[in-house]
């Protein structure tokens, strides 16, 4: 039997991921069954099973992409002189992980799928534990990026970068959470309200 | 008989309300039955179902006290001149809310209830309604918020006061997820990273 090369595995991966997406996407993490996985990938179940034995899997596949991305347009940033201020980070990476990346470039669905992974993480350990890795590097990203902000003279000495970090992750988690429920969020909004947060220094008294 | 005053009445309607929370809190929404919440607040079937037939009305009453916490915070910083800055505003309100108001203190808890519910709006559409109209209140005041900023001279006329006002909510509901998610959060983080961010435009060229 002829070797199978890494493209075609990377390949069948694929569409097994964006075939789960899209059943939690349409039904809920809880409502769908690898059945419904199966069907949707039009895999036999073997394959689909080599890769991900349960739907806990799954979840943690399309999670562990969406970091990708996000570490991805946070390595991009950095590497950039003077590093692009919040609103325009926080715009890259949004459509970067919801527009781009969403499966069927459907960005409320996946939004929804967001919401109902972090419902499950409350009773899910290993779920938990992968969006808590997650998380933290995200904490030391914009960390980082906190540092390039104070050495550009962008943000004073004596802010704290961790709890810059933690308010700017907030701002996204809460942007996923109105996209979800709300579904009429455009990433425009959230960079024109971070740039205008970020005006109020100009004019006030400290 | 005697008339039952509305004292009795308000009391009744807390004590069935803190039952329900507590048990969402401990188990979840979907695994708390109405006997749960009936073993809870130790009051007769009859007692309880006459003021909630079901689960939803009592997510809906947690809900709808949450917002009115909300709105009363933002109702007091209306009436102060110059108006408080956002950091300060978000503060206040999520220590009302979070702190003040979740039941039994704890706020892990209450942040976990309100992510559940963020969950169940996706498949109830009553509930979906219920949010929807908390969140229209919440940008209509912080819109007007903005207006005040504007007239204070604490932002630049240009600026769009709904998308001020969907990123700060934002802000908040980020906040929220963190704290149930992760759990480590204090109020005070979000305080320090939105003045950190305020900060920007002192340095900013524009």
């Amino acid at each position: 039997m002829a070797r199978v090369s890494q493209a075609h595995l990377d390949a069948r991966r694929r569409q097994i991921v964006e075939a789960a997406a899209r059943c939690f996407a349409r039904n809920g993490f809880h409502a769908t069954s690898m059945q419904d996985i199966l069907r949707e990938s039009e895999l036999s179940a073997g394959a689909v099973y080599r890769y991900f034995p349960s739907k806990e899997e799954l979840v943690e596949a399309i999670a562990g992409e969406a970091f990708a991305g996000i570490r991805a347009a946070f390595e991009e940033a950095a590497r950039t002189t003077p590093p692009p201020t919040p609103d325009v980070l926080i715009g890259r990476v949004l459509r970067r992980v919801l527009v781009d990346a969403a499966p069927g470039g459907d960005r409320q669905a996946f939004a929804r799928l967001v919401v109902q992974v972090w419902t499950e993480t409350l009773r899910n350990e290993r779920l938990a534990a992968a969006l808590d890795e997650g998380y933290r590097t995200m904490r030391e990203a914009w960390a980082l990026l906190v540092d390039a902000y104070r050495e550009a003279g962008l943000m004073e000495p004596g802010v704290d970068a961790d709890h810059v970090a933690r308010t700017l992750i907030a701002t996204a988690q809460g942007f996923i959470a109105q996209q979800a429920l709300f579904g009429d969020v455009r990433v425009e909004i959230l960079e024109d309200g971070l740039r205008a947060l970020m005006s109020m220094g100009n004019s006030k008294i400290s």
